[in-house]
């Protein structure tokens, strides 16, 4: 496990109040506009759920959004096992602000350093992408608000995205890493899952505001150090609710997570 | 909402204990082997999410499978709610039988009959399909146990996955709808997206048992009458662990419901 030298280990640091209950300081470093980031708030649940037990990795963790978190506000989380098991404990997680509920997480952990021994496998290769260097930094992309996550994110996308409402698909590919030098593992698998800038603005431009009502995330293996490569599709959009698929490899082109989410597609003049 | 004449609402009968807490009596009727299918079980716990209000539809259901469950044998249902919001009811429900948990739910509840007048929109389109006439019933590839499910549930699946094993990809492609003539809803959806044999079946064989740990089901749109076409793919499995997508059409190719579940695949002689 990481210590506390790094600025997403620092501020997802909980202090035990008992019976399941942590105090944290929730930060603003990791805003996208006037909130902190649905990932990084999610990384604090999982810090509280690591708490529990010998399960470290989030195999699948499922955060509901109930309302947008605060940052710069101390919070309360509460967590509580389901089931402990030898290979899957089953957990949720409460995030509490200002007497409100934020998030609401269940989540099974599992121990992904354990790896098979044959057996039968198949995985989805990465697409192509030219290299970091070649790629368009996150701040030229910005969504109309303040980026203050990019000082604890690098982000840089594919240099023929780099423009909202220039593409004729709803998919962003970029490279994602902490700006820190932090390596990734995977609690930053899930908080990159939702880092990105919605995949339906490279389609339509920044339409509007795109609050998340839930967001699930598999991972599937520890990353190695390094960047690791994102792909967000959105495929499915309706009635103003749409869905949007990840993808994300590690610097060894190893699968390391998918997400999915569903979210709202509300328009800039109804905010 | 759908009367007691039908199998399934008969099926998921709550009786209210007062305070979030049901009796129900869990059938055998919708067994795979030896335990109810998860989609069923899910159902119940739907049936409890429905009665806190007044959103019916499940836009975002998670589903944690603890433990088996077990058929022809009573069982408590306790539901809660989250958070109760205008278009989004969030809220959790929990399976007891013989004193032990067997699904932790959480869902975000919605109104699907409420459709957007504009604004953009995006779908999947179905796949070819020949229609059920031409199709495969499913007692055909039975799994090496015993269906009772097929008493409640008719699913033909296409021709050329009639055998365990004698596809070249992970896919599984067919016809669903309910056996005595119930016409499909969005709780029908989120029980289909777990009634087809496991798509990796097409691929390997018979190759044991796999569990689902985690099932998450989008439901995006309310059900035309009729049959409704499935598709469910597995391209990532390592470790023993594999995620499965799938979607579902209703008879007029509305996209209705999008799947992904994280299953163990246990080797048969570990059984």
């Amino acid at each position: 496990m990481s210590g506390l030298g790094y600025d997403l280990d620092r501020e997802t640091a909980l202090v035990p109040l008992g019976e399941g209950r942590f105090a944290v300081d929730v930060s603003d470093c990791w805003n996208i506009g006037d909130n902190p980031n649905g990932g990084y708030l999610t990384a604090i649940a999982l810090q509280g759920l690591r708490s529990l037990g010998h399960h470290q990795d989030p195999i699948s963790v499922t955060t509901h959004f109930l309302r947008p978190g605060s940052g710069d506000c101390p919070g309360e989380l509460s967590v509580s096992t389901i089931r402990a098991g030898r290979s899957v404990t089953t957990a949720r997680a409460s995030l509490v602000q200002d007497g409100r509920q934020r998030l609401e997480v269940v989540a099974a952990m599992g121990d992904l350093g354990r790896v098979s021994d044959g057996g039968p496998s198949m995985t989805i290769a990465p697409m192509d992408m030219p290299p970091p260097e070649e790629c368009v930094e996150r701040d030229l992309l910005e969504q109309g608000v303040s980026l203050f996550i990019s000082s604890r994110v690098d982000l840089r996308v594919h240099p023929s995205m780099s423009e909202a409402g220039a593409s004729d698909t709803a998919e962003t590919r970029g490279w994602i890493r902490f700006a820190d030098g932090r390596p990734p593992d995977t609690l930053a698998a899930v908080l990159f899952s939702d880092a990105f800038a919605p995949s339906i603005f490279a389609l339509l431009g920044r339409v509007g505001w795109v609050p998340t009502i839930e967001l699930t995330v598999h991972v599937r293996a520890r990353p190695a150090p390094g960047w690791m490569l994102g792909r967000f599709v959105t495929e499915d959009l309706r009635d103003g609710r749409m869905v949007e698929d990840g993808w994300l490899w590690d610097a060894e082109g190893t699968l390391i997570a998918r997400s999915r989410q569903l979210a709202m597609l509300l328009p800039t003049n109804a905010d």
